[in-house]
C-alpha cells in the first residue's frame, strides 16, 4: 500500500503561507486540509471542524498529556495544536495533508515526525516581506519591526526544511509546490510494493 | 552557491530507458547528457565525444586503478564506464547530469556517490515488458526468456532508489521525471545561501 504524506507549508510571517495553502487546495482538491484544535472562542463566521476544532481548555490539556498533538503552542492565553491522529489516519490511508504553520511549530514537528515533507515559504526580497508586514496594518511600527526582525532571524532555519520556495509570484511558487508533491508521491520509501502492482496488474 | 546533480535514469533491459532519456533531452535542452567511457570500437555513424568517450584498454585499466571512474563494467570483452570528473565539475557548476543506465550500475554509483537521485524505470505489466524485448528482435527465444527473467528479478532492486517512474506512456513518464527535477532543484541540502539571497537582492 502506498502510504500519502503531511506536507508542511511553512516559513515567517509575511511570506505569504495563507495565500499559497489557499490557492493550492483551489487548485488541487485531492489534498487535505490539517484542521488545528484551539481553546481560542471560535469569531463570527468560523466553524468548528472548518476553521478550527474549538474545544475547551481542560481537554486540550488532556490532550497533551496523552501526546495527542504533533505539535502546540500556547499564544496570547489561547492554546492551538495540531491534532496527530488525523493526520495519521489520512497519511495512511495514502492522502495528502496539507498543514500550513509558523517556523516554531514546524520545528516541534520535525521533532515529533521528521517523515513530514517541510517547505519553506521564502519572501523574495527583505524589503518585499516588510511590505507585506506593513500590509497588514493594525499594528505599531514597534510591532511592525519586532515582526520583522524575527521574521529575518527565522530565515535561518531554512536548512532544517527539505524544500524552499520562493513566493515571488503565487502561481510559481503554487507550481513548484504542486512539482514537490507529484515528486513525492513517486517516492519509493513510501511504497511497499512496487513490484506485486507491476506484476499483478494484467496485460493490455 | 547551489550544486546541481547527477540523475540517474535506470531500469531493466526494456522498460524504455533509451526512449525517456532521449525525450526527456530533447524537452530540456538544459540538461547536460553524461557519457560514457568504452573500449569498443566505434559504429558507423558514431562520434567520439558524442556518443561514446572511445578510449584504448590501457587507458581504461589505468583509470580504474586512479578510481576515476563512477562505475564501470566489463561486457562482451568491452569496458564501459562513467567519467567521475565530468559528472562532478557539472554538479559543481550547478548543472543537472543525466545518467542513463543499467540496474547494476546504478547500484555501484550509489555506493559510491549516493548524493545522486535515483530513478527506477517500471513497465506498466510484465507483460508489456516481455513485448518490449521480444520487439527488439533479433535474439533466440531462450535469449529473450533469459533477458525477461533477469528483469523480473532486477525489480527487486527498486528499493534502493529515491524514485520510481511507470512508463505506460512516455510523455507521462518524461513529465514525472520533471516533476522530479523541479523539486529536487528547491532541495534545500543544495544550497549553502539561501538567506543571503534574499537578503542581498534588492527589492522592486
Amino acid at each position: 500500500m502506498a502510504k500519502g504524506f503531511l506536507l508542511i507549508i511553512s516559513g515567517p510571517a509575511g511570506t505569504g503561507k495563507g495565500t499559497v495553502c489557499k490557492s493550492l487546495l483551489e487548485r488541487n482538491n485531492d489534498i487535505i486540509y490539517s484542521i488545528s484544535a484551539t481553546t481560542r472562542k471560535p469569531r463570527t463566521g468560523e466553524a468548528n471542524g472548518i476553521n478550527y476544532f474549538f474545544i475547551e481548555d481542560e481537554e486540550f490539556k488532556e490532550k497533551i498529556s496523552k501526546d495527542e498533538f504533533l505539535e502546540y503552542a500556547y499564544v496570547h492565553t489561547n492554546y492551538y495544536g495540531t491534532p496527530k491522529e488525523f493526520v495519521m489516519d489520512e497519511v495512511k490511508k495514502g492522502e495528502i495533508v496539507l498543514l500550513e504553520i509558523d517556523v516554531q511549530g514546524a520545528l516541534q514537528i520535525k521533532k515529533n515526525y521528521s517523515e513530514a515533507v517541510f517547505v519553506f515559504l521564502l519572501p523574495p526580497t527583505m524589503e518585499e516581506l516588510k511590505n507585506r508586514i506593513v500590509k497588514r496594518g493594525t499594528e505599531t511600527t514597534e510591532d511592525i519591526n519586532r515582526r520583522f526582525e524575527n521574521a529575518f532571524k527565522e530565515l535561518d532555519f531554512v536548512g532544517e526544511y527539505d524544500y524552499f520556495v520562493v513566493n515571488e509570484k503565487i502561481e510559481d511558487a503554487v507550481s513548484d509546490i504542486e512539482s514537490i508533491i507529484r515528486a513525492e508521491r513517486l517516492r519509493v520509501k513510501r511504497h511497499s510494493d512496487i513490484k506485486e502492482k507491476v506484476i499483478s496488474k494484467g496485460g493490455k
